[in-house]
C-alpha cells in the first residue's frame, strides 16, 4: 500500500515534517497492540497473585502476549466488521495459547478498562518525552541567556522601536515560560496518566468482591494513577492534557516569530542556523524553515486545543461519540507539539545571532529610543523638570536628519546642562539597561530550581 | 512498517472507521504525486502549442510522468533533506528520460504553482464525491419524508413533549439543510477549484510576456478556475471549503442526534437498522454506532472550520507557515466529512421507525400535548375566551393521574361545550397537524429543483 | 442611553442570564478604575516607605484616588482621543490634588504595569469567587449522593440501557471532576494572579536602582504573585486560566445533559425544581432552562478557550494586538463560568430526583439488563460455562414480549438450576451493584480532603 | 449604573474600540424591541387584510407599539421573572391600547417566531452596512493600486526578500479578496436575511389554514426571504453568517499585518497616518493601532466562527440551548467585523507610502533579488545553459561586501557576456515584473463588475 497515506503524520513525504521519531513509535498502532498486551499480562499476574486465576496462567499468557504473534491482516479485516478492535485481538492470541490462555486471557476485562489504561500508558510515555525536551531546550536558551546577558539591542514594543535591553534578558522570557511549562507538567502528570478498572459501567459489578484490591495492585505493577470512584464519563484530565500541549506552543511560536522578524533582510538580527546554505542564485535567501514549521505546528496545537473541549459533553455513563474523539486528538497533538519541540531545539541550538547587527540597528531611530535615558541624565544634573523640558525641547525641534547625539550636541538649551561626555554616555545603551542582570539571575535561578538542577 | 501508522485516518485498526474509500484515494500520497504529473504534462503541451518548447516533448514528458516510474524509499528520503518533494520528483523522473525531458520537463515551473494547482485538482476531486453524497443522502431523506408523511408522533421543544407533529415534516427540516448544501456546493465550487500560476511572487516574472497565454490554456486543459490578479496569499477559498464542510457536519449531527435519543429504550421511536443484531445475552441492546460515529467526526469537522482562518494570517507574497496548515486541513476535513456523509447515508436507508411506539408515546405527557387542540376545538364552539377558559379550569384541576380525554370528559364545564365525541376527534393527533402536507410538498418539490431533478 | 447596550453580558433584557451579580461587578469598569486607583495608591506607599518620595505624598494621593472623583463623560471621551485610559485618569485626579499629587501620582509608572496588574487584581477576586462557587456545588453534590447511595437506576452507555447503578454513584462522577478542579484551581492560582512591574519595556530602565525593591514590596501589599525575570510578552497563565474555566463548564455540561436527558417525559427521572411551575395549558410541560441556559454557557465558555491560545501569538517585547484580546476574552469567560456555576448550584439545590420513575424504567429493556447478573449466579451454582450457556440460550430463544424474569421462570433448562427464589434475587438491581457503596466513599473523602473539610 | 458594564462592547471606556456607530445601534437593546415591534404591527396588516381580524386593529395597534411607550426597568424586571421578553412586552403594551390591541396585538404569534424574524432583520441591516464597508474599502484599495501600479518593491516570500514586485500589485492581492467578499455576501444575503413563521413547533398547527398565505404576505412586507417547509432547528445559514464575516477579517488582518511588519523601524515603507503625531520624546515612535485593533479584532472574529457550529448541534424541533447561543455570536461578530472594516478603511485611505524607502530596501540583499533577471538577460545573449551558468559562478564567488551590479562588473566571465549597461538595466527592478500591469487591470476589471461599478 506504497503511498496510500493521507494524513501528513504518516505521509511517505510529509510524515518527517510532522513527527518526532520516539512520540510517532508511541502512538503507532504497534504501540497500542503493545500497551494492550501488557495490560492483558499485568492483570492475570495480579488475578494469579490474589488467586482468582491458577498460578500457572499468566506465564501462558505471557508467551503467547507477543507483538510478533499478530496477524496483522486478520486483526484488521475483524475490527472493521466488528467496530472494536480488543475483541479480535484477544481470540486471535487465544487460538496460540493452552488451555489456560483460552480461559484466562481477558478473564473480567472491559473494552473500555483496556483502552483508557492503555491511554494513560502512552500518556506516561509522552509525557516523558515532553519533558525530556523541554529540559534540552531550557538548557539552550538557559545558556543563551548567559552568553548574551550583555548583548545589546533595541527593545521593541507593538513593532516599534522603544528602548534598549539584551538579547539575554529577550531569551530569559522564553526561558520563564519554559519554566513554567515545567512546573505544570509536574503538576498535572499524576491527573494524567490515570488508568480506569471498573468494568461495563464503572462499579465493578462483574468483578466481584475482589474488585478493588484487584484494582490497587493492577495501577502499582503499571505505575500509573489509581482510578478512584467513578471515571466513566470524564475525560476532563485529557483534555487537560491537549490545553498543556497548546501552552507549550505558545512559547516556541514566540521564539519563531522573533526568529522569523529579526531575521527579514533589513533587521538582520537573527538567522538560522541548521541549513548548510541557502539557493545558489540568491546567497541572501535562506527560509526560516524552522521557525515556519513551528508557527504551522502551534496553528495545529492550538486547533487540537479548541477541540478537546468536546470530550467532556459527556452523557449517562459515558457517550461513546465523545470519547472517541480522543483517538484522534490525542496522537496528533502529542506529535505536532513534540515535533514542534524538537525543532525549537534544533532552531535555538543553530541560532546564529549577528551582534554587530543588532547594535547597528539604533540607527533605524536615529538613536531616539535613548531619549529617555538622555532625560534621566539632565534630569540629574538639575532636576527633573528642567531637564526633561531642555532635552523634549531639543528634540521637538529636531531637523529631519542626524541622530540624538548629534542634535543634542548642537542645542545650546542641553549643552549648558550636559557637556558632549554626558550625551554620549547617555546615548550608549549599556548604561540604560535597568535591572537588567539581575533579572536574568532571577530567571535562570527559577528555572534551575524548577528543573532539578539546583 | 507495519503497524507504524498513527494518525486514524491511516491506522491499520482505525482507518475504517474514520475514512471513506474514494476520499482515502483522492488525498493519499499517490493522488498527491498523480495530480502533480497531470500538470508536468499539461504544462509541457500548452507550451508546445505555443511553440516554447519542442513539439515532441510533451510525448516524452508524458512517457516518464508514470506513477509507476516513482522511485518512493528515494523520493521520501530526497524529499526529508529537501524539504519540498517537487524537486526531487523532477530530479527522479528527468533522469529516465531523453534530453527533451531533461530540458524541458518543469520547464519555467515553481513548486508553489505546482502544489496550489494540484491542490485544486483533489479538491475538485473531493466536491465531485461530496455532491454525490450528498443526492445520495438527499434521495433517501426524500423518499422517508414521502413514506412518513402521515406518521404521527410527539413533537419535543427543549427536550419536552410539546405538539403532535409527524415523523415526514421532521425529515423535511434535514432534508431542507441538505438542499442548501447543495446551493452553496455550486456557488463555492468556482473559486474552490481555482488554480495557480504565477512564478515565485506571483506576477510571471520568470515566464515572460507568454505568461497570460500559458495560464489560459493552462487551466482550460485542467478543466479548473483559471486564477486572475495575484493569489499567492490568498486562502479564503480553502478556508471556506472546510467552513462549508462544518455545515455540513451540522445536518448529519442532528439527524445521529436525533437517532441517538429517539433510541433511547425508554422513547424506542428509531433504531439503527445496519447491524445484524445485538449482544447475545443482552438482546435489547443495539448501540447507535452510526449515530455515535458520525457525533465523533462532526466534533473532527467544527474544529477544522475552528482552525481554517488560521490560513489567513497571512504576510508579504505568501507565508509558508500558514500555507502548509492546508497540508492537514484540507485532507482531515475532506475525509472526515465524506465519511460522515457516508455513515449518514447507511443510517437513514436502514433506519427502522417505529410508527407504534411514536404514536404510543403520547402517553407519556397523558395526552396533554392534545390540550391546544381541544382549546381551538372549543373556540370554535362558543368563542375564543370561554372556549380557553373552560378547558384550562378542568386542566389545571385535573387529578395527578388519567390522560386528557378521560379527564375532560369528567368536567361538567367541558361536557357543555363539546361532546365525547368533539373531545376524542379533538384529541386525535392527525387533526392538529397545521400545513404538514403543504409543509412537506413544497419541501421536496425545493430539493427536486436544487438537485436538478424536475 | 437606556436601551443602548449590545452585548448579552450588558443588556437590560439578557444580562440576568449571562452574569452572576458578584462577578459583574468585579469585571464592571468602576472596578477596572478602582484596581488602577489601588495600584496608584499602594505604588505611593511604597515609594514613601523607601524615601523615593515625600512621605506626606501617599495620604494626598490616596485622597484624591476615590471613584467618587472621576469624572465619567470626562474619562469616556479623553480615552476616545487618546486610545488609552490611564493617562487621562491620572490627569483628572491630578488637577483635584495639591502639589505632592500633582507631582508625585503615577510617579515612576507605565501604563503597562498598571492593566496587567489590574488583570492581577481582578483575576485574584474571581477565582476566589469560582472557588466559593465550586465548594457550594461540591457540597450539594455530596449531600445528593450521600442520599442517594442506595438509589437504584439505570446505567447507560452510549444511550443504551446497560446495567443497574445508583443514582447516588453517578452523583460521585460529577463530583469527582469538582474535586480535580479545585485542585487545578489551587495550582494554578499563584500563576494566575501574577502583577507586572517593569516599565515600558520590562527591565526597569526608567525605575533605576530601587527596582526590584519596590517591586518586592508593592506586591507584598497588593498580595499578589510578585512577577520576576521578563514577562511583557507572556500570557500564557491567562490562556492558562481560560482554559481551565473551560473544563469546569464541561462538568456543568454534563450535569445539564444528564438533567435534560432523564427528564424527557418517557424517561422522567429527573425534573428541575426551581420553577413554581409549568404552563397552565401544558400542565406537564416544565423547560430545563437551567440546563439549557449551563449548556449555552458551556459552548460559550469552550468558544473563549479556543480563542485564547492566540493571546501567545506574541512578538518583540510585547505584541498589543494579542495583549488586548485579554480585555474581551477573560471578562466574558469568568462571566460565563460564574454564571453556569451559579445555574448548576441551583439546579443540583433543587433538583426533583423520581426514585419511583429510576426503578420503573428497568422495564423498558423487559429487565434484561439484568441478565449479567442471573448468569453470575448460575454460573455460581454450576459452574461458569454450564451456567453462562442455560441463561444465554434462554434469553436468545425468548419471545417478543415478556419480561426477564418470567421467560427465565418458564425455561426448563435455567430452573434446573435456578429456583424462582433465585431468578427474583438475581434480578433485583440492589444485589447487583459491584462496589458502589466504596466507589461512593473513597470519592466523598477525596472531596473532603481537596476542599479542606478533614 | 455609571460604569457597571463588562463587556468591551459596552464599556465605556473600550466601546468605541470595539463598535462601529450603526452596527451597536442595530444590536441594541432598543433595535431588538423595535423589530419586535416592527413585526406585530406587519403581522396585524396581513391579518387584517385577510379579514382575520378587524381593519381597524391594525392602526390602533401600530399606535402603541412604539419605542417610546416601552417602560425598561419594568420590561428588564419582567423578562427576569419569565425568561423570555416578549410576553412582558405584549402585555405592557397591551394595557396602553383599546380593546382592539388588547384582543389583536399578538393574534396567534409565537415568541421563536418573533426572535427568528427580528434576527433576520437584524441580519439584513447588517449585511447592509457590511456591504456599503466592503465597497467603501474596495474603492480605496482600487485607487491605490492605480497609483502605485509602477511603485518597485521588494516582493517578500517566508519573510525572505524574493524579487521584485510593485506596491500596486500587492495591493491587487488585497482587492482581490475584497471582491470575492462582495460575491459571497450576494450568495448568503437571501439565505441569511431568511425569517421564522411556523407557530410552537413549525407546523403553523395554530394558525390554521390561511397559515401560509399569511407567511407569504408577512415577509414580502417586511421585504425578507420567506421561510419555506421546517426550519426550527435549522441555524446552517447563521453559522454560515459568523463564519463569512471571519473570511473577512481575514483580508483585513492580512492588511494590518503588513501594515505592521513593513511600518518597523528597519523596514520604513508604510506608517499609518491617522494621528496626528507620536509621543514628544520619541519622535520616531507612531504606534500602528488601527492594524494592532485589525489584528485584535480578527482573533476575535475567527474566535467566533469556531464557535459557530454549535448551534447547529441540535436535537427535535428545536433545542434552545444551542440557539441561544445567537444572542451572544451574533451582535459579536458583526461588531467585531464592522468596527475592523471601519479600522482597516481608515488605515488604507491614510496610509503613507514610502516609495523612497521601498527602493532603497534592495539594498538589504545587496540587490541580489535581481540576481534571476540577469541572468535571464546572459541568457538571452548567449543561451540559457552558458548564461546561468556564468552568472552563478560569479555569484557564488562573490566578496562579503558589495552589491549585485558591483560584484559583476568586476567578473570577467560576465563582462563576456554583458555590457556595463546591460548589467544596470537587468538590475533595475522596473524591467523585471512580468506580467505586473496585466495583472492589476484584470484585478481592478473584477472588482468593478462584482462592485456593480461597470
Amino acid at each position: 500500500m506504497q503511498g496510500s497515506n493521507a494524513s501528513v503524520f504518516d505521509s511517505i513525504l510529509y510524515s518527517p515534517l510532522f513527527t518526532q521519531a520516539k512520540m510517532k513509535q508511541i502512538w503507532s498502532d504497534e504501540n497500542l497492540i503493545s500497551t494492550w498486551l501488557t495490560f492483558e499480562v499485568t492483570i492475570a499476574k495480579v488475578q494469579a497473585e490474589l488467586g482468582l486465576i491458577p498460578a500457572s496462567a499468566p506465564g501462558s499468557i505471557a508467551q503467547v502476549c507477543q507483538l510478533d504473534n499478530i496477524d496483522w491482516p486478520r486483526l484488521a479485516n475483524d475490527t472493521r466488521s466488528v467496530g472494536m478492535a480488543i475483541k479480535p485481538l484477544v481470540e486471535q492470541l487465544a487460538e496460540l495459547g493452552d488451555e489456560q490462555v483460552k480461559k484466562y486471557l481477558h478473564w473480567g476485562c472491559t473494552t473500555q478498562d483496556l483502552l483508557d489504561t492503555s491511554l494513560a500508558m502512552r500518556i506516561k510515555q509522552t509525557l516523558d518525552v515532553v519533558r525530556s525536551q523541554l529540559l534540552l531546550l531550557g538548557d539552550e536558551l538557559q545558556a543563551m541567556a548567559t552568553r548574551h546577558q550583555a548583548t545589546v539591542m533595541v527593545a521593541r514594543t507593538n513593532a516599534m522601536d522603544a528602548l534598549p535591553t539584551t538579547w539575554g534578558l529577550h531569551v530569559c522570557g522564553y526561558l520563564q515560560e519554559v519554566t513554567r511549562h515545567l512546573l505544570r507538567l509536574e503538576q498535572l502528570y499524576p491527573r494524567a496518566i490515570t488508568g480506569m478498572y471498573g468494568g461495563a459501567v464503572g462499579n465493578l459489578s462483574s468483578i466481584g468482591e475482589h474488585g478493588l484490591e484487584v484494582r490497587k495492585r493492577l495501577f502499582a505493577a503499571l505505575a500509573l494513577t489509581e482510578p478512584k470512584g467513578l471515571g466513566n464519563a470524564s475525560l476532563d484530565h485529557i483534555a487537560e492534557l491537549v490545553q498543556f500541549f497548546a501552552l507549550i506552543h505558545g512559547t516556541l511560536c514566540r521564539i519563531a516569530n522573533d526568529t522569523e522578524t529579526m531575521g527579514r533582510a533589513s533587521i538582520g538580527e537573527l538567522r538560522e542556523g541548521e541549513q548548510g546554505g541557502g539557493s545558489s542564485t540568491m546567497p541572501h535567501k535562506a527560509n526560516p524553515r524552522a521557525a515556519n514549521m513551528i508557527q504551522t505546528l502551534s496553528r495545529m496545537g492550538w486547533m487540537y486545543a479548541s477541540g478537546a473541549p468536546n470530550m467532556l459533553d459527556q452523557s449517562d455513563v459515558r457517550s461513546a461519540s465523545m470519547r472517541v474523539l480522543n483517538w484522534s486528538l490525542v496522537p496528533e497533538s502529542a506529535l505536532a507539539v513534540s515535533t514542534a519541540l524538537e525543532r525549537a531545539h534544533g532552531l535555538v541550538a543553530n541560532l546564529v545571532v549577528n551582534e554587530h547587527q543588532m547594535r547597528a540597528n539604533f540607527a533605524a531611530s536615529r538613536h531616539f529610543i535613548m531619549s529617555e535615558a538622555v532625560m534621566m541624565k539632565a534630569a540629574q544634573k538639575v532636576g527633573r523638570s528642567e531637564g526633561y523640558h531642555a532635552v523634549q525641547a531639543a528634540i521637538a525641534n529636531a531637523p529631519e536628519q542626524g541622530d540624538l547625539a548629534t542634535i543634542l550636541k548642537q542645542n545650546a538649551q542641553v549643552l549648558a546642562i550636559l557637556s558632549d561626555e554626558d550625551i554620549d554616555a547617555a546615548c550608549d545603551p549599556k548604561h540604560y539597561l535597568g535591572c537588567n542582570q539581575a533579572l536574568i539571575d532571577e530567571t535562570l535561578q527559577q528555572y534551575r530550581e524548577v528543573a532539578g538542577k539546583v
